[in-house]
C-alpha cells in the first residue's frame, strides 16, 4: 500500500490522481490533500478518501471543514498547511500538482523531510531547479515527472545510460493557435485560447499551450529533470500529441513512448514506477485507426514564448523566475479580458529584457524577484 | 576490447558487421569468420581483419586460402568448420549472419560453449526456438536480436519487467508489392521483387519481404526471443520503416524505437549492449523533414505467408521446420525462374496443410524434416 499526499486535489492533475487511487484501493491511499479555493470538491473527495490531513488556501474554509467532519481529521490552511500536506509524516510519495510558483517552498521542505515526489507543478523546477534538484540528490529523494512529455522522456532512460543521450526530443502540439499566423492572433478570445485540440488541462496551462510557453516551461523542467543541456533540447511539432516525446541516443537509435492522450497514464507511472500497472478501462492506442502522424520544424518566430523560455534557461540564473511571473501575470490579465493574447508575449519580453541576472538565486531572492515581477506587472 | 567471431562474413548483415567492427578498432575485433563460396571477399576480409580461423563451405576453397595466408591462420571447411567459428574458444560474442536453417547446429554448439550470440539467422529460432532458448538458459547465455525489428523490441524492454507487455506491435513497410493486389501479382519478375522500397538486404530475405513472410518468421522469432504467445504479438503495417517496432505496457503506454532505415543501429547494439557506442557518421532521424508516418492494418488475406506463420507457430512443434523449409526450396526456385510469384504461397500451404505435427521435436528430427520438406519441392 502507497500511502499519497496529493497537494492541489481539485486541479486536473489532481482529480486525475484521484481516479488512480480510486482504481486500486488495494494499492493506494490518500493520507493529505490540499486545495485552493474550491470547498464543494475538497468535501467530495474527504467524503471519498478519507484523508487524515486537509489544507485550504483560507483560514474560514478550514473552520467549515473541520466544523463538518471527525475531531481526528486534522485540517490546515495557508501556507502552512500546504507544507504540512507536503511533508505529511507516513506518506511515501507527495503529489505535487499545485499551480504556479505557489509549489516551490513546499516541495523544498518536502525534500527536507526525505519524500519523493511526483512533481506536476512545472514551475517549481523552472524557478527554482537548481535548488530542487541539488537538495533532492543531497537527500537521495526521488523526483518524478508527471508531465506526460518529462513522463515519456523518463520512460525512454529506463535502462539507458544518461552519458549515451544526444538530444531530447519534446513535441509539442502547438495548441489552440497553431494553423493561425501571428495576425489572425491579434483579435482571439479567451474562449478560443481555451479550446485545445488533443488535452483537457486547466486553464493557465492551456493558455500556456496556445502561447507555447507551456512548451518552454517544459524544455527548463527537462533541462533540470535530466541534467541536459540547453542546445541537447529539440522542440518537434506533432500535432496529434501521440508520441509523448522522444531520446535520440548517440547510436542513433531514438527512443519514444507514445499513447493516446490520457495524463491518468503519466501520472499512474508516476505512482507505480518502476513497476506499471494495469489499467483495463483506459482506451489503447490504434495507430492503424490513427492512420497518419505528422511532424513539422517548430516555428520561434511564430511562437516568440518558446524562444524567450529557451533564452532565458542559457541565461540561467534568476532569469527563468521572471519569464515565470511575467508569464503567470501576463495569462491572469489576459483570462481576465484585461490585455489581448499577444500582449501576453510582450509582457514577458519587456520583463526579461530589462532583468539584470542574478546567479544562483537563493529561495528568498527567488520569492522577492517573483513577487516584484507580478507586482510590477500588474500596477501596469 | 571485445572479440567477435562472424559467421556468414560475406553476407549482407556480415558485411555491416564488419563495418562496425572497422569503425572501433579499439573496441572490437575479428577473431573469426565463416563465408561460403563468396572467396572474393573472404580474401579482402582476411586481408583487412587477419582474423586466426576461417572457414568457407567447399575444401576446395580451404586449401587455397590456406596456402595464400600464413601457417598461423587455421582454415576450416564444411559444417565442422562452421562449428568451430561458432565455439572459437577466445571469442566473446559470435555473430550469427548465416542464412537458412543451416545455421542452426552451429548455434546450438556456440550455447554449449557458453558463448553469447547476437542472432541475425531468424530461422534458428524459427525451427528450433524451444531447443535454443531452452539451451540458452540453461547455460545462462544471451541471445541478442539483431533484427531491426527484434531489435527495436528488446530496447523497448530495458528496464522493464516482462511480465507487464500487453503486446508487441511489429511493423511491416509491406515490402516490394505493398501497393499492388493479388491479381497485379500474377506476372511479377523477380527483378521487380527484388526492388525492396526501404531496406538494403540480400535476395532471399527481399523476396521473404514482398511475400511478408519475412513478417511471419520475424512473428516466430519474436515468440520465441520474448517468450510472448502468439495472441500479444500484432504485426501494424507502417511504410516509412521508421519506428521498427513497438511494446504495449498494460498501463498502455507504448515504447517504441526509431530510426533511419540502417541494419548497422541495431548489429551495433547488439554488440555494445548494454551499452552504446557513438556513431557520428550515421544519418539521424529526422521526423520534421520526413513529415508524415503511415500507419495500417495488415490484411492476412492479401499477406497469406503471414497468417500461414501466425498458423504454424500455433501449431507449434515441427510445424514452424516446414514451413520454414517449403519457404526457403520455394523462394529458391522463384529466384531461379522456375515458379511464379504467387507460386511460393501455395507451395508453403501445400506443405504445411499435409504436414502431421510433431510435438516438441528433437534436432535430428527437425533437420529429417527440413531436408525432406526441401526434396519433396524439388522433386516436384
Amino acid at each position: 500500500m502507497k500511502k499519497i499526499s496529493l497537494m492541489g486535489a481539485t486541479g486536473s492533475i489532481g482529480m486525475q490522481t484521484l481516479d488512480i487511487i480510486r482504481e486500486h484501493p488495494d494499492k493506494f491511499q490518500l493520507v493529505a490533500m490540499s486545495a485552493g479555493r474550491n470547498i464543494e470538491d475538497t468535501r467530495k473527495i474527504i467524503n471519498e478518501f478519507r484523508p487524515k490531513l486537509v489544507s485550504v488556501q483560507s483560514e474560514e474554509d478550514a473552520i467549515k471543514i473541520k466544523s463538518e467532519n471527525t475531531s481526528s481529521m486534522i485540517v490546515l490552511f495557508g501556507e502552512e498547511g500546504l507544507v504540512e500536506v507536503a511533508c505529511q509524516h507516513d506518506a511515501d510519495i507527495i503529489v505535487n500538482a499545485v499551480l504556479g510558483s505557489v509549489g516551490l517552498y513546499p516541495t523544498l521542505q518536502a525534500i527536507e523531510a526525505g519524500k519523493d515526489i511526483a512533481i506536476a507543478n512545472k514551475e517549481t523546477l523552472v524557478i527554482a531547479g537548481h535548488l530542487v534538484m541539488k537538495a533532492a540528490r543531497e537527500k537521495g529523494v526521488s523526483i518524478l515527472p508527471v508531465d506526460s512529455e518529462h513522463s515519456a522522456i523518463f520512460q525512454c532512460l529506463q535502462g539507458e545510460s544518461e552519458k549515451n543521450i544526444e538530444k531530447l526530443i519534446i513535441t509539442a502540439s502547438g495548441g489552440s493557435f497553431r494553423d493561425r499566423t501571428r495576425e489572425d492572433l491579434l483579435g482571439v478570445t479567451v474562449e478560443e485560447a481555451l479550446n485545445h485540440p488533443n488535452w483537457s488541462m486547466g486553464a493557465k496551462i492551456t493558455i500556456d499551450s496556445a502561447t507555447m510557453m507551456n512548451k518552454g516551461l517544459e524544455v527548463l523542467e527537462a533541462h533540470w529533470l535530466f541534467d541536459i543541456p540547453f542546445d541537447k533540447i529539440n522542440v518537434l511539432l506533432h500535432r496529434e500529441s501521440i508520441i509523448h516525446s522522444m531520446v535520440e541516443f548517440h547510436d542513433s537509435s531514438v527512443m519514444a513512448q507514445l499513447g493516446t492522450p490520457d495524463m491518468r497514464v503519466p501520472i499512474q507511472y508516476a505512482l507505480t514506477f518502476p513497476d506499471r500497472f494495469p489499467r483495463k478501462q483506459m482506451s489503447k492506442l490504434n495507430l492503424a485507426d490513427i492512420g497518419t502522424l505528422h511532424f513539422e520544424k517548430m516555428d520561434y518566430e511564430r511562437f516568440r514564448c518558446l524562444a524567450f523560455a529557451f533564452e532565458s534557461g542559457k541565461i540561467g540564473g534568476s532569469m527563468p523566475t521572471v519569464l515565470n511571473a511575467a508569464n503567470e501575470a501576463a495569462v491572469d490579465l489576459f483570462l481576465k479580458g484585461k490585455i489581448t493574447f499577444l500582449e501576453i508575449e510582450d509582457i514577458i519580453e519587456k520583463s526579461i529584457s530589462k532583468h539584470n541576472t542574478i546567479k544562483n538565486p537563493s529561495l528568498d531572492t527567488i520569492r522577492q524577484l517573483d513577487h516584484e515581477t507580478r507586482s510590477s506587472i500588474y500596477s501596469l
